[in-house]
């Protein structure tokens, strides 16, 4: 009764079955496209029933059983936790952060495209990523007309809807009905040479309808759950992300001074992890009224500044809440509705749009080098820790691109100022401004050599100061071009002498 | 008499004056914002007497006297050479490809910021680069109410003209007055947080007004010249460069027949170079009619296209034609007035236009490397060559990123496929196909292990493909991360080696 509240299309009813069931309809070897954006909206009992399946075909000798799997973002251990356990995915794509996937990528049993999220979508309806078989989405229910109330993520959803063969949808009744109205769909957003512009200018605006649609002919099961997301707590902010914090506000209020921002800056991006979020913190005390958010995910700490009303609106395609938060989300929902905005990955990350609004991008790294080159994907050049994300879509497009991390890792031992990246991510041409808790490199319209010199004097960790002022000294008397000098034989040695010693 | 039919603004004849004195009115240490981009529309005479003022100062003691420079990209002997040669350019943006200039950049005698060419005009404006001193703007003409003609190249003119305090025009009697109507300037674009879309949908559509607009009372001199744009003609294609074209061509045929290209393909943008002529060559024999293109540069090769049909229109910021080619279009400038519109290369390069017509984006680089990351701007990482110029706003953007060289340089010493580039450009996330004369690679949806493979084995050369995949099979076996195997003491060891003997 409750399921039928919930399922209002009849023609339906009679697809609902269990996940294992469910599970059984897709095809090994398919490319199947799931819903999902970090630890919110993804598919909570069939990805666990195909686990199943599959371990149970590899105990039977088809060791080779698996699947595809495409969704919006990063999901959670019911996912690509028990999926990758499994040794069920083959490939992957766009985005993942799941300690079991990273460390099969990273032995070499599952292929990884690790793609910009605002390609993944355009590429898809193109056809260059082959063709989606099936999609499994969760949603929180199905009008009479089959219009269908999106969940607490939109990423590609819509998308995989529209290409895949077939359909299964996970009905979450534990997710809030009042979700309902949150969301703005883009449905048939044309294809090149039918491009139009995307109409809009404000972060609170709407396009669409709030709804998700599918051809309902493609829907091979309906399966009912009732689970809570899954997305991790914050740690309270730290001395090293209060520091970063700091040094980032103060730099926006001389914006602001100089006439550079408006008192109540530009739309915010805001990456994901802890120090991401200590500057929210930070910017919730700050003095900055009446802000506005157009960013991917919508974590703790922007809830506090929608609450405070520091910030006036939130644009964003996943919410990414703790526990705690998510509680205080659902209590106050119909506060929360007139404020926040969920929409599919591929309008949140728009270069259109990112440029428009003008917006400030707030990324964590793991290490920038001397030149103002980021590394946010590999750790010692060669291993993949999560993938690049939206942080390309919005640093290459962003007003202000800013990045930031603590100056040192693993207690020290690793310094995140480098002679050289050991991987690029985002060029010199896409970071304006690098921070540590050491301080921060305003990089915007300064030559290589000028940015060395700040990044190092502003942003390393003193241990490591005078080892980077003496490579870049050397890199200028070596005889190399003096535009970018570098040694070519010492640019990744760090890196390398922390493999082989546990210390750069 | 004729010089008043160019200057019917009569406020403007009392400020008529000798280009020395125009030059003696730019104070040193000034920005100054020239217009310029590739061998058109540069100014012909201002920064010659100004290469002349300086060298005086400098004879006399001065030997600081200098200015930095700002246009829309490259420019000629003329305007970069002179000053160079004159060591007149403290700090240079947004983009080169001078020898002179290089030399003095390489030799740590001149700053260079080499840029996005799409980011310029925004930093601009919003006052990341400090404040613009002087213009000098290079026109056709000025109409009684002060409107201007533009000339051979857009560039950043307006917004030149829009910050600086102080405008130096230059009227070039020797610029065909028939150019007026060509242009599409783009006026008073608003800044965030009061963006609006751009309203074009196709390369052939106008948003704004064919004449460059300035505050007149800011004019301090007018100068009268009457000189020939100097752009180099093109080899004729070679070999190397008939069978890059024939692999790029046969492989768009194959996207048509798959359907995931429409038979007249998607707006072209191609780079400049011997290599990309040919490939227009290449074009303009092909299969394919009623193309566009969606470029930054206009050369000779889309010129044919322009003529023989195959191609329905072009938008670019700059006109780069040879001589022979120059002619041509000025005898018959009517014809080519009706398929070309020029404009500010904030619009030509804008991602929001770039990803909304769908371009095909086709760029010369120097090097790649396995996993498909690419170098397009420097030499053993150290030196630069021009810049990144605009390639970066269309790799990323683009429906699909094409980069193409010969797969050996310097006669076989150096090949263009290496384990890990020597500087990083653009990421494997915004290449989609490379292509050499060995082959095409085509790496959509493809992880990096597979796009390593595929590189070396449709790209490098016979006589560097062995070492490749030994690198490659060494690197699987090393234990390090399976997602971008790398070993990081020789990643860059070809490059090392080349500077130690001379071959890699
Ligand atoms: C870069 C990124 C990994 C940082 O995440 P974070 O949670 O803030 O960072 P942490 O400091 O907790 O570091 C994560 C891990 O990397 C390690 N690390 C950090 N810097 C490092 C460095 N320079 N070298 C090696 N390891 C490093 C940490 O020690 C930690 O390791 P552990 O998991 O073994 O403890 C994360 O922001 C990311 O994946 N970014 C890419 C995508 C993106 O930017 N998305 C934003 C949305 S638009
Ligand atoms: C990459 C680029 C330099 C290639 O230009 P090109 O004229 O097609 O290339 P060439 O083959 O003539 O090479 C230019 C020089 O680089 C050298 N070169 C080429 N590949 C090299 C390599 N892998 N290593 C070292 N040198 C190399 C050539 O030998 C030549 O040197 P020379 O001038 O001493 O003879 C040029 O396209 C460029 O500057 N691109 C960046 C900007 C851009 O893409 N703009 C497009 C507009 S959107």
């Amino acid at each position: 009764m409750n399921i039928h509240k919930r399922i209002q299309n009849a023609a339906l009813h009679p697809k609902i079955m269990p996940a294992a069931q469910a599970a059984s309809l897709i095809p090994l070897g398919a490319n199947v496209g799931m819903s999902g954006f970090t630890g919110a909206g993804y598919p909570k009992a069939v990805p666990q029933a195909l686990a199943a399946r599959l371990s149970a075909l590899h105990a039977a000798g088809q060791t080779h059983a698996s699947i595809n799997l495409w969704t919006g973002a990063s999901t959670a251990p019911e996912l690509d936790g028990v999926l990758a356990k499994a040794h069920g995915i083959q490939m992957r794509l766009p985005y993942q952060s799941d300690p079991s996937c990273r460390q099969q990528i990273n032995a070499g049993q599952m292929r990884y495209t690790d793609m910009h999220l605002s390609h993944v979508a355009p590429m898809a309806r193109a056809g260059f990523l082959g063709t989606l078989d099936v999609a499994v989405v969760e949603v929180v229910g199905i009008l009479p007309d089959g219009r269908m109330m999106a969940s607490t993520s939109v990423g590609n959803n819509q998308t995989w809807l529209d290409l895949a063969q077939h359909i299964i949808l996970e009905v979450n009744l534990h997710q809030n009905p009042a979700l309902e109205g949150m969301h703005d769909m883009a449905h048939n957003m044309p294809m090149p040479p039918h491009g139009q512009p995307i109409a809009l200018t404000h972060p609170s605006e709407r396009i669409g309808t709030p709804y998700l649609q599918a051809d309902l002919s493609k829907v091979m099961a309906v399966v009912i759950t009732d689970h809570p997301d899954r997305n991790s707590a914050f740690d309270a902010p730290n001395e090293v992300s209060a520091q970063i914090a700091g040094h980032l506000i103060d730099f926006l209020q001389d914006e602001v001074q100089a006439g550079r921002l408006p008192p109540s800056l530009l739309p915010l991006q805001s990456g994901v992890g802890n120090t991401a979020n200590a500057v929210l913190a930070g910017l919730n005390q700050g003095p900055f009224d009446q802000m506005t958010a157009y960013t991917e995910v919508l974590q703790d700490g922007m809830l506090d500044m929608l609450r405070s009303g520091k910030l006036s609106c939130a644009s964003a395609t996943a919410l990414s809440l703790s526990p705690t938060a998510l509680a205080e989300f659902n209590a106050n929902i119909d506060f929360y509705r007139q404020r926040i905005v969920l929409r599919p990955e591929e309008i949140s990350n728009h270069p259109e749009l990112i440029r428009r609004l003008g917006v400030i991008a707030m990324n964590t790294m793991i290490e920038a080098d001397i030149y103002g080159n980021v590394n946010s994907t590999h750790i010692m050049g060669s291993a993949i820790m999560n993938g690049i994300g939206g942080s390309g879509d919005f640093a290459r497009n962003a007003r202000l691109s800013i990045f930031m991390s603590p100056s040192v890792a693993k207690g020290g031992k690793i310094s995140s100022i480098v002679p050289m990246v050991s991987h690029h991510d985002h060029t010199e041409h896409d970071v304006h401004i690098i921070v540590t808790e050491q301080g921060l490199a305003d990089l915007r319209g300064l030559a290589p050599t000028q940015r060395a010199r700040l990044i190092v004097e502003r942003c390393a960790h003193p241990s490591f100061r005078p080892q980077l002022l003496d490579y870049m000294d050397r890199a200028q008397r070596s005889g190399a071009g003096l535009h970018t000098p570098h040694l070519l034989d010492e640019a990744l040695s760090w890196h390398s002498r922390y493999l082989k010693t546990g210390q750069m």
